[in-house]
């Protein structure tokens, strides 16, 4: 029998109410046939409500407990849908994350999964059980202890676990009715998307588009899981995330992401000689610091300006990390900018389309944005800009690649 | 090293706040040389509030999950308690009770611990870890699911923990500070007990006093566990309960335990012939009715009227079992009354000395209390009274046994 996973995040099992609609999604499916294995969120604000014991106990807490605490969000979820289907007549039964067993490594908090042991689920469903509902968010460690796999973990639970049981497609629904061209709270002409492939849904998620979590549309890439991002209070299709074979004409960009988590470091007059860069990049690795975007200006007498972005959360750690590291690097100041934001032009057909970068520069000067700094990849071009000018930024550019045109003219 | 088991119920660890104060007991336990499994309740009202969902959802629900459910209640406070006495420099873990494994049977909602495997626990303590919280009220099933002990079950757990890891004693904080003569709310001049033997405190609990659960009084009665019953918010010393050889001196009558929650049914000219009893008390049994006093009265014409009492909860379930065996017992008449409550004496002096009961219905007696059935056991004489006056007749028979009295005149 074919099997379906379909995952409900925090708004979709907000209350008993919704939980009880999402259960009768579920038993549609059940009566079209599928075995669904159904992945659960904690009811939305529970998570939340956790997260603040826990710091209000310690500000640097034992992440082990953290999980112990905040994982019961999913498992109080996981035996209220499994009685909801029971209601609805479906033969449902919940499934913890040591259950299962869902191995995860031991980096509390944000754990990796390592292995799914579908044995004893698999069983389930040959005994008769139509549906597992599992716990969302959360594994095993190898200590036996209970790890949790960081915030949105439970995107990333269902994908796993629909590649662990071979499901023919993984439903990830949400309070949205699909990936849009940008956020419609930005741009009101943005458009819904009928098909989008991995690549390009790991850019838009990674530039800051927060439909679907990173590490989710990764493993869904690398285990071919074909999504469906879809909405839980209708019934309209939603977008499909899957291989760009299956997407029949793609376009130049698909999409324009955005993100205000950022602040831009600049190091002023570095000595310009090699390993300069290591001494200033090795410090922010060892310091856990993510950076994204550099920059090193031309230099004109040995010395040099260089410049990085960082995540808004890093920037008092990356700050620190470059004050203590000053004498080594041997820059003569620093200025810091948290005035800024990043747009991002995404599509898979930037691959074979040349053009994109000059568009989309003539379309931001044509409005007078002025662009900070640029990166490019296969599929995306990134720009930083001053904060005030994002919402701009992100409509013209909708505009400028014929977005909100459902015929896409300029693929 | 001397292992102590604490155990804090749900007004104990309330808020953060009480969390602490309970942590801060704790921690003077670890600092006196201590090795201490802490076992947890929820914070109040939480298993109220999960229990509510699962009535909301079904009202026939599945055990199992009503378990998965209801636990997580306990795995919070057990992640929360370990950060707490982190953060005071104590080195704690939470331990669930699938993690160590705490095994039961597969009676889900009410299960029985049949083994406590301490090997994991034990080698914790002797790597360093002076504190192992556990989450009370929980098992693991044999079918690996999460199975609870029932309501008030983190006694039971606490007790069995203490047993299994041969701790030297098992203190059972609350939010009183002992076990009193009789409830101070129904008689002020109720008197705290210092020593109370096993067999005492558990006539007490099971003839209604709620201090402890019936069931961690025989499971530490059986292994010979002494319990102190003592307050969360004071320093003062609580109630020892141990073995009887310990207490020096003992007490006619320890104290008086009463309970509402009964209600009476009496089966009118019930053929007095043998096997009749087998016919009401069988299907009653079958019903899972617990039936606790009995009373057959004098039979003149062959035929005998036929009383007993039931939880106020078995009502219903019991008055339609004989209805439904009507035509099988052959009775003529069911009266019914609600309208009563249970008065019970308890001491193991009884064993020695002769003439309680009469002092007790003398007592009664004298107030006018009229006394509607009678059971005794070894160490208790319990009645059934209409229920206007039941603490009238709790009160008369403190004073009648002295028990205001810390000198015990009576002894």
């Amino acid at each position: 029998m074919a099997i379906l996973v379909m995952k409900f995040g925090g708004t979709s099992v907000a209350d008993l109410n919704c939980i009880r609609n999402a259960a009768q999604k579920v038993k549609r499916e059940v009566d079209a046939g599928w075995q669904v294995a159904v992945i659960v969120s904690a009811m939305s604000g529970e998570t939340n409500k956790l997260v603040g014991y826990v710091r209000e106990v310690s500000a640097l807490y034992d992440a082990r407990e953290y999980d112990a605490v905040v994982a019961s969000g999913e498992q109080v979820t996981s035996g209220l849908m499994a009685l909801t289907l029971q209601s609805l007549g479906v033969n449902a039964r919940s499934w913890q994350g040591w259950q299962m067993p869902l191995k995860t490594d031991a980096a509390h908090g944000s754990a990796r999964i390592q292995e799914i042991d579908t044995t004893a689920m698999l069983a389930k469903f040959d005994e008769g059980f139509d549906v597992a509902v599992c716990a969302g968010f959360q594994g095993v460690s190898p200590d036996n202890r209970i790890a949790t796999l960081g915030r949105g973990g439970s995107d990333t639970s269902a994908v796993a676990i629909a590649a662990a049981l071979e499901a023919d497609r993984c439903d990830i629904y949400t309070d949205v009715d699909g990936v849009y061209t940008t956020d419609p709270r930005v741009e009101p002409e943005a458009r819904k998307i009928d098909r989008i492939a991995f690549e390009e849904m790991l850019e838009l998620a990674s530039q800051g588009a927060k439909v679907l979590q990173t590490r989710s549309v990764e493993l869904a890439m690398r285990y071919k899981v074909p999504l469906q991002v879809r909405s839980s209070f209708s019934d309209a299709p939603g977008t499909i995330v899957c291989d760009e074979e299956e997407i029949v004409e793609s376009n130049v960009v698909t999409g324009v992401a955005f993100s205000r988590d950022e602040a831009k470091i600049t190091l002023q007059n570095v000595a310009d000689r090699p390993g300069v860069a290591a001494a200033i990049f090795g410090p922010l690795a060892e310091a856990n610091v993510n950076v994204d975007m550099i920059v090193q200006n031309i230099s004109d007498d040995g010395r040099t300006d260089m410049t990085f972005t960082v995540h808004s959360d890093d920037f008092d750690r990356a700050q620190a990390t470059m004050e203590a590291a000053k004498d080594e690097v041997g820059f003569e100041g620093l200025v810091a900018d948290r005035d800024v934001a990043k747009v991002s032009v995404v599509g898979i057909g930037m691959r074979s389309h040349t053009g994109v970068a000059q568009r989309m520069f003539a379309a931001l000067s044509e409005e007078g944005v002025n662009i900070q700094v640029i990166t490019t990849s296969e599929i995306k071009v990134s720009v930083l800009v001053q904060r005030k000018y994002m919402e701009l930024a992100v409509r013209c550019l909708h505009t400028a690649f014929d977005l909100s045109d459902s015929g896409q003219a300029s693929a």
